[in-house]
This record gives C-alpha cells, sequence and structure tokens, in this order.
C-alpha cells in the first residue's frame, strides 16, 4: 500500500463550507482536492493500493483527520468539486475520536500528528518526508510496501512538525530541483513507483 | 519556450457555461482547467516560460484556440474555478480569425489542429506527441528551446488526429509505464526538463 500524508493547516474542519469557495473561505481546501485526485486517478482507472491521510488543523476543531481508502472509493470523479464534496461530508459528522465511514472508501475520525505518527511505526510502515534538500527521488533504495509519503500544504511544515516527522526516522527525499506544489510531488512519487513495478526504471 | 497543446473534443465553445458544471455541460472543461494549473504553478511561483494551447473542439462553434502565455499572465490561481473562468472570458468573445487578448496573459481566436499544426513546423518549434508506446522521456535527446508537447484529454485523441501529428513530424514519446490523465503528462514532462536545465537529471 501507498500512503500519502497530507498535512493542511487552514484547511476548515467542519463541512459547512461551499463548493464554490473551496480555495478562501474553506481554507485553501482545493489544495487537498488536488492531492486525493493525482493520489487515485489513472487514465479511466483508479489506484486501488492508495491510502491518502488529511490531517485538517484549521478552524474550527484542529485536528480532524478524513482518510480515502482506494480499494473501497465509489462516487469519486477527477475534479475537484468531486473530491470537495466527499471531504465536506466527512466533515459534517461530529468530531469523534473513533472512526467511521462518511461515503465508501472515506473515514473520518479526530487525530493529531504525533498520532499518526505514532500509529505508522507501530504498523513498521515507512516514513518518507518530501523537502527540497533531500535524496534524489530517482536514487533512493527501494520504499518499503507500506510507504507513507509526508507532504505539506500551501504553507510548507512547521519546524516543530518537522521535528516530530524526522524524530520518527522519515527519510529525506526530493522530487527535483525546484519546489512543487503538493499534488505535483504526488505524481512524481507515483511514476517513480510504477516505473520500478514496471521494471521500467 | 515550453509549449502544450491540448485537444479537447468535448470542451464547449462558448463561454455561457457554469464554473460550478465543468466536467458536465462544459464538456469536462475540468480537465483542461486541471492542465493549466500544472503547466505555469510552481510552489509560490508562476512558469513564466510556457504557453499552453487549449484547441476546445466542442460545440456549438467547435474550432476555437484559447492560448495562456505565461510571461503575461495575471490573476491566475491554482483552484479550477479560476482557470476555468479565463476560459470563459476568453469564450465570450465573438469567434474570431484574428486572435484577441480577454484578459492578461490569455488570447484567443478560432482554429484547427492542421493551422496549428503548420503554424508551429513554420516557426520551426520540435513536436512530442505523449504516446504509451513512445520512447521513455526519461532515455530521449534534449528537446528543442521551443517544443510543442502534444497531449489529448480523456477521450484521447482520434486516428485523423495522430496522422496529422506524426505528419508534421512528431517524436513518439512516453512518460512511463502507465497511461495518465493529460495533467499528471505535464507534471513528469516538467520536471525531467527541470532536471535537465538543473543538471541533476
Amino acid at each position: 500500500m501507498k500512503h500519502f500524508l497530507l498535512i493542511a493547516h487552514k484547511a476548515v474542519t467542519c463541512g459547512d463550507y461551499s463548493l464554490n469557495d473551496m480555495p478562501g473561505s474553506a481554507g485553501r481546501m482545493d489544495v487537498l482536492c488536488r492531492c486525493v485526485n493525482t493520489a487515485f486517478f489513472l487514465s479511466h482507472d483508479l489506484r486501488r493500493d492508495v491510502h491518502v491521510h488529511l490531517l485538517l488543523l484549521g478552524e474550527p476543531c484542529p485536528g480532524r483527520l478524513v482518510r480515502f481508502e482506494g480499494a473501497h472509493l465509489r462516487s469519486l470523479n477527477p475534479d475537484e468539486r468531486s473530491s470537495g464534496a466527499l471531504i465536506k461530508k466527512a466533515l459534517l459528522r461530529e468530531p469523534s475520536a473513533t472512526e467511521s465511514r462518511s461515503t465508501p472508501g472515506v473515514n473520518t475520525r479526530t487525530a493529531t500528528l504525533p498520532e499518526l505518527l505514532g500509529e505508522f511505526t507501530e504498523k513498521s510502515y515507512g516514513l518518507v518526508y518530501l523537502r527540497e534538500d533531500g535524496e534524489d527521488l530517482r536514487e533512493t533504495e527501494d520504499f518499503v510496501d507500506d510507504t507513507v509519503f509526508i507532504l505539506g500544504d500551501h504553507t510548507g511544515v512547521t519546524e516543530e512538525e518537522e521535528n516530530l516527522i524526522l524524530g520518527a526516522g522519515a527519510r529525506l527525499v526530493s522530487t527535483g530541483p525546484l519546489s512543487l506544489h503538493a499534488d505535483h510531488c504526488i505524481t512524481l512519487i507515483h511514476n517513480e513507483l510504477d516505473r520500478r513495478e514496471g521494471g521500467k526504471r
């Protein structure tokens, strides 16, 4: 399984936002929508071996997790409004520490970054943190089957979060010479993994 | 200059569509919006050395070109509605064979694929057609400075169009082992060019 963890500092944590204003009043929810798109979509197919973990840290209830599981997803289309609507449905649930399914393949609960990192570590998942000064993605050793690629939103990752991520043993990896949007990084990660799996590297 | 030509068979050619229904009544306009995003956006910056040529072939006036020039673009944000609004403004103009500027960095006129290919050839632009069975993008010789990367929409490229493209001398290039959305291909092309330009290949 391939995992992508997105840390979204401004994304609102209540589902009363308008799909017509995701970059504004929803706290750059559009960034997360594009990440969901690139994590799952192939041409006329979905990547079923992917989990996307969206950690939303905006108001009014900072610390909500919306988790997309490729194997169970239904009703996801490539446009931003489609994933935005699924996130909205998840966030319309009452915040709870107990995970519940809001729509097929989409689950939600409350969570913090330390909790998530602890859970990944407990399951022996590999951790990779995308940063411009990391090792070149094309030159890395193969990743373990369950690897979590950790990305920041448009504001990046705070120093405190970065310390937690590196403290949990994450490898630093870079996708190339320029600083890119998170969804573009996901495309590049998938392509590298596709090539290794297809023997075309 | 890097050029991306998108052939959009269903995208409507009048600007009276709703930004709330770009995948539906606007004929998968969302596909084009995502291509504009990936062609231009860096993290907190725009790629100024890019032109995007959107060839719209849907009803009611098949054969309209909307051309984005990175050097002159203003008011473009990464979300789909933002580029969708700029395309809409261009299409609200009366169709004309004479190119006119609808907003800064966005121009429009009527056009056909043979006309466009003829113009590119006349200017000695390189032509690259993205197809799964092409040469691996990572293994190609360097591209000439003005290269046009030609991509189809969600319906691909018709046999007739493909014959025109190959007849114009386009090289066949593949981005990897799986068939991807056009915007994801653009990300991969940019990354390869970024690496070559940054000496990090």
